[in-house]
């Protein structure tokens, strides 16, 4: 048996684990990737603080390395680039974990990461073609052709969140016009639901969604459970909202598969637990953005793995495949 | 040394070559893909009727095989799904090729085919992520991930003439609306000329490529020489139309490059033979659609070997990697 240190870095939390070949997970720990004092130092020091308590916890399991997915993690380089919603500038990975660890650190993004994991021990075990999409704050992606991840001449492929579905449509944080993160997301659903708030200003739903979601003023991302359960509740807004998304989401899938023509996109992270409320509509959209002989092959499938272990395990997998 | 036979059927021409494992043509021949009796039995009657001459006429280098590509050729199924601009319906090209020869025959699409030539024998010796397309009627793409050709699950990867960037769009042949196919290719360059002829319907220019390409009353294609020494006189329509042109195919680019980040776009076909004209409007184009940290990486190369070659020496390619 063989074991590595895999770590998934979030937005909010970091998630570490040890993990055999098998796909176990023999131990876990969390931590908070902002704490008080941000600093990337302090970040570094804190986690590696942990990964010696995880190793020294199990004295019979001497990992071979440490694997890492991240936000923009560069599969090449060993680089973090200054993240969305983090606080870790640049950043060279090896290079400063060799000032806490002898253990050799593979790195790559969190979208890649999630793929691997779901090849190694989930959903995709059978599949050499597949797309495993992150739906959170953002969308992310990581692809399997041929049964390897693509990871682009550079280390920056797979940027599905940023394929462009409406040349005219809502302006996105990296500085163009109507990607797909804009309407499938996290991010992309708030934008929807205060687009439909500013037609129907008297709705009950579009109203709690936003005003729920208001702290301190500031207007954060609104609660996918109030919006699931009114879907639930056959609330007609609700099916509205998922409706549009879903369109959306097919139309950026149908363009990704007239390219890729992967087996299946399986779904992962917060906005993945809609699941068929959007995924239906998704699969219809998709089916209908492609051509004939496209058609009605690709499947979209949820995460077969218990929610946020992909990422973990394909961390580790990181450190099986590179030795 | 090692032989096989290549074949690139094309829409007007089939070639056909012996080629060996070096990359060297000993013998080609040319026929009508459409002849007069344009039956399926007698186009592959004809085609392998010329194989045999070919073969018999360099008895010391005896094919392993053949190796075809085709517009719409499977790479899996060994079938030709019924082309446009071809005559030929639907034909499982293995089983009708026991009629005629005992070589063992691989098929491809013909992108595909043209990919693996320039990846065994053109500008992309040395990569291992780069996107051939072909620029002729229609907007045909090979792809090439971590040194192998995507395929696809289905055996339909790589349809980059029929990515959206335009949803309002032109109307496409395939059903979809705003296909890149139907802005950058000779067919979407009439289309433009049409479009701006409305606009400036005595423009001197535009009414000489609508007319010259008038046969019988019937509009085909508009003459890329006339364009061409236009645009190098200056002719403001010429670069309005190219400029037009190289926009579109620039945005279509950026939306593969955002998932695949290829080393390089490769051109290819009648239309590549524009080059720069319509290249350096491309490529700036593709990087101001593109993520920053993705910009100013990929290269748009025209095709390392002579006209038409790449086609047939990828079909012959099929076989040797097959073997």
């Amino acid at each position: 048996m063989k074991y590595a240190i895999g770590i998934d870095i979030g937005g909010t939390n970091t998630v570490l684990g040890l993990v055999d070949n098998q796909g176990v997970i023999l131990g876990r720990d969390t931590m908070l990737t902002k704490d008080e004092s941000p600093s990337q130092d302090d970040y570094f020091k804190r986690l590696f603080h942990k990964v010696s308590e995880l190793t020294e916890s199990h004295p019979g399991t001497k990992p071979m390395g440490i694997g890492i997915g991240a936000p923009n993690g560069n599969h090449y380089s060993g680089m973090i680039l200054d993240p969305p919603n983090l606080d870790l500038g640049n950043v060279h990975v090896p290079t400063i974990a060799m000032e806490y660890t002898r253990l050799s650190v593979v790195l790559t993004n969190d979208a890649n990461a999630a793929a691997l994991g779901e090849k190694m021990f989930g959903r995709a075990r059978n599949m050499d073609d597949f797309v495993l999409i992150t739906l959170g704050t953002g969308l992310g992606s990581g692809v399997f052709t041929n049964g390897q991840l693509l990871v682009g001449h550079g280390g920056f492929a797979g940027e599905m969140g940023h394929i462009i579905i409406d040349p005219k449509g809502r302006e996105c944080s990296c500085g163009k016009r109507g990607c797909l993160e804009m309407y499938a997301s996290a991010k992309g659903i708030t934008e929807t639901v205060i687009d439909f708030q500013k037609q129907f200003p008297d709705d009950p739903l579009l109203n709690t969604l936003i005003y729920g979601a208001s702290e301190n003023g500031q207007l954060g991302h609104i609660d996918g459970r109030v919006l699931d359960t009114a879907f639930d509740e056959n609330n007609e807004t609700a099916h509205n909202i998922y409706n549009y998304t879903a369109e959306k989401l097919g139309q950026g899938l149908a363009q990704a598969a007239t390219l890729l023509e992967p087996e299946a996109f399986i779904f992962y992270g917060g906005i993945a637990k809609a699941g068929n409320r959007m995924l239906d509509g998704a699969k219809k959209a998709m089916n209908d953005n492609l051509m004939s002989f496209q058609q009605e092959k690709i499947e979209l499938l949820l995460s077969g793995l218990p929610a946020g272990d992909a990422g973990l395990l394909g961390a580790a997998s990181l450190v099986f495949n590179s030795q």
